[in-house]
């Protein structure tokens, strides 16, 4: 059984355990205050162009979500979200259980607009009983999204500027960041993010690490303090070098933008594979995720010799699936898939 | 410079790197429903001899502690915990995060007694204002303490009998449990553990893992869901087998315990170096944390080798400071330690 | 300017001002526990035909919902509710402030149906992801609703036979029940919903009294130290007879029922005057509450002497507004209005 | 049986019942956006000399506490506080479930010192590891406090320079305030109170209200969005006009001071008469709550025609009692015990 569910059933890129077992015995203090953190922290500020933003490891995604969102609400105020969003739909609640409502926004292909944004914000102050409302105070997009789909430069731009606008901080939840930058149909960059965002996170869980996410603060005033909600949170590594090992390794020699690039090549691969085949997708994503249609005799097919997820049953005959690619994925996997693909 | 300041200042025992290394590439499904962690649980469940215990894989203390108490508890419950527990004094108000008080009991050497709990349930059940007071909802306490000393097996029997007696939890935090275990003092054993609390972890973070902590529920039906609880509370680890990884190298051939003993086998070592040298202890500990009471001179001269931590100052002229060994603490090491004890 | 705004613009019913008055001097103890209480709870016990009922007097809706939901449901667990329920959009996000995730489900006339409860909470079960979502809990409903309609018995009793199926608890918001039992239109009576529901309750605030919601508890069960509950929510009110005192008025000689009628009566007034005027509604309200569809010129005119409340803009010629009345609209108030309609 | 045992055991004053009854068919807009609450508010500001001041009407004391305390800290931030105060021991954890510590310091007569918070603030800001720690983020204190004591302005000046210094909002819980001004051995006005607390709120419950209590900020930066916290906090109350119109009353002649200075006259009486019969107090009270402590034969005898609030075992042979006077108290009532203590 060759896996294609997600991407993360394999451990780290080599060039990680490397590093952890060269470090092994060295001694260093606990919590993220230790010299690789620095480092790496200093390494994402220049791949950000973010000479000031705070950099803050964490260990997975809902909890870095969680905090993050928590640490930039007031107690009245919540999340503006596409409704299809992570926070939205698959972290059990964690938003909620700090006592903050999610504010979800009809989404197309994950995404939501400036414009949405704008006419939330506009019908909260508009409404004579605002008090009785939650009040939206940040917007959460993720890019990818959990469709594999990207904001556009221009989508990306608008929505920072509605938010500067509104006051709410624009946070990006990148737990596939580096599928994104490494799309070759995007025109976004990590400094563009930087730039747009005030916060967001570079995904390392999905994309080459064993584990974490870096958040980058590019507004550094909204971590104040961020690291005493880090703790709170249950967030705070004892061993925290553990990450900083990983964004060092990853953000040294571009490391992070290679395993991203090896992911979409493959996936596309497999996308034209099945399109070459005539079968369609429930949706274009230029990334390391491709959900095609297939009829259940082709899925009942492939099921035999790989695994994928089941994402929604378009028909009594067809079913939509997700395929992943990963920094894991070898062609020789790709390749086998190719040939099943090529033989339904 | 040499590190005593904590026991998690190194990496990992090679094993578990090793084992990490070589699993590398396998394929598994995500968040802890791999083999790995059902045979980590298995063997756990052997060590604790509670062959129906419900065991679960988390990454952190804090975490732990806060996702297992918020489970446990009605939101109108409360922890009885000793004023110097981990909970009350080093998590951020994390617990009350939650929505949860923390009922402190007067503690000596870090540990309260059955007496102290029954009173405590006593005085809220006798107490005609009863509805208006925090219910005590379960007994956390930490073993070792934070100030590294033990239970008797007596003094635990007696606190399990009081809890079930009430109808609480008794929940024990083993951060350190590997060091306790060790041991030559107690008469204390794991099954002995698993048999009179309700729930504990096991705590990998400190004792040769990278991280991780492992929850065992010895009465089953409290963890109903409790999977929920762990993604809601952020602990859901994506790629769960890299804990299950860790604990399966850790209990399949007594690692575990192995590891605990070199630490207290050091740190008596260095007990009995600061004894000879007429040094005493603020508190006798029978595990890997040292307490002794150095003058301003002797701390100076020691601090220029060694880090260790300030514990708290006693006069003008002395200060408390905690020095602890580990699973990675060397001969070498305590040896240089010990001739710098030995020509203050 | 008469207030036709809402149906809690008037202090209480004479006769609940001149029982205050009467028992001003009576000394009684605090908190619930009084004479006043327990015979209130026997008079409503009775008029719901549940002599097994706990029963307890709140100050206001959002907090009684809050405290009622948040005693009902476990951590991980949401609130199915209509997308339009005033917890989901007029609470300021009060539930959430518990830690609960409120699960909005498309609203017709802001109902939702037994079928509707069904698919979601099989939709959660047959989840792969399951642990990784909200799990239902509760079933949360109002009747009448926030747009005046009601349930039918058919509708209530298939609503109840899914919770039941699925071991929801089915919790009903009756901040305006009196007008719903009280509408000449509906088949579903106050033993109806003691039988269905396993909470609800019983609107004082908007019914005549000065302020107070009853909350029955017909599965009595699940009242289990409700009392912390109240008192955590800050919802134990100190002179809790006050609450005693105003529902032993209304549910004495049935003058609840009574003052229900009143304002329905007097509503189908408004409604006739308009529908002869030719002026149609947003939907067919048989409670207090009515929303026709003004034009801007009829909008303007009424303005002038009545306060109602805009609902929705229609299109740029036409708005819908809230016509509300209650137990203490008068014929004569009433006559203006329908005077000032006819003559649109 | 004649009830000394609180101060909220009869209704209200007459004059209040009296507005109510001549404002019962006023219509008002709702949730304290009416005349009577600005006209109320504006009296206070008068009363208080802080012609600035946002002030805000809430229903109870535990709701207004939990309100304000969770509007004014951040997060990780928890509140000092007397180990005796209301909010850590008699209001069910209300402040904890909304996520924040209660940071308890050791209480003399149910007071603290500036000393005191300024050593807590200290010893947090120089701990290395005060991220782990809760941060202090208000003083909540309690005037009179739950011993009936008083602070001297000298202690009240000192505790809000402290507080100055280190940027802690002092909020002051004045439940009982009416009782506190009007001592004779007071040297604190209400405008002191005002200058040197941030926040504060005038207790009506206990103070001749049916029930309410009235939150100044006289630092009004401190209240934005106060009132989505009202709502949240399920503490609006829909017809907050009752609200405006209890405390109109009380602030419209003094009436507020006067209803104090009746009840702490009758409380000196109750005293003069212990001490006369040579019984002692467990502490000095200045104010409408008096603790003598009465040997079993006493107690015994005044229980049979008073109730009064048991309040600690002193030895085998004593207890404290605490007796209450309030507003409602009447001369006959007083003389009946007076009678009734010199008979012992």
């Amino acid at each position: 059984m060759i896996r294609f569910a997600s991407d993360y059933t394999e451990g780290a890129h080599p060039s990680i355990l490397a590093a952890l077992t060269k470090t092994n015995y060295e001694q260093n203090p606990g919590y993220g205050e230790d010299p690789h953190c620095a480092r790496a922290a200093q390494l994402i500020r220049k791949a950000c162009d973010t000479p000031n933003a705070s950099i803050h490891f964490l260990v997975g995604g809902t909890q870095t979500n969680t905090i993050v969102i928590s640490s930039l609400l007031k107690p009245y105020q919540g999340a503006l979200c596409p409704e299809s969003g992570h926070i939205n739909v698959h972290e059990t609640g964690s938003v909620e259980a700090t006592g903050h409502k999610i504010l979800p926004l009809p989404a197309k292909d994950g995404k939501i607009t400036a414009e949405q944004v704008r006419k939330a914000c506009d019908a909260h102050r508009n409404d004579a009983s605002f008090e009785h409302i939650v009040q939206p105070g940040l917007v959460y997009i993720s890019h990818p999204t959990e469709y594999g789909t990207l904001y556009t430069l221009q989508e990306l731009t608008d929505l920072s500027a509605v938010c500067r606008q509104y006051g709410l901080p624009l946070f990006l939840d990148g737990a596939r960041l580096g599928y994104g930058l490494a799309s070759p149909e995007t025109d976004v960059t990590l400094p563009d993010i930087a730039r747009l965002c005030d916060v967001f996170y570079i995904g390392g869980t999905k994309v080459g690490a064993l584990f974490g996410e870096a958040v980058v603060f590019s507004t550094p005033e909204l971590a104040t303090n961020f690291r005493y909600m880090i703790k709170r949170g249950g967030g705070m590594l004892a061993k925290g070098w553990l990450l900083g090992i990983q964004f060092e390794t990853l953000f040294e020699n571009g490391l992070y933008f290679d395993l991203g690039k090896n992911a979409v090549t493959l996936a596309y691969r497999i996308r034209d594979a099945f399109r070459e085949k005539g079968i369609s997708f429930i949706m274009e994503s230029p990334t390391n995720q491709q959900f095609p249609i297939l009829n259940n005799e082709q899925l009942e097919k492939l099921s035999r010799e790989f695994s994928f997820t089941p994402w929604e049953t378009v028909d009594a005959e067809h079913s939509a699936v997700r395929f992943c690619t990963s920094w894991a994925t070898g062609e020789e996997q790709v390749e086998k898939l190719l040939r099943a693909i090529r033989s339904l």
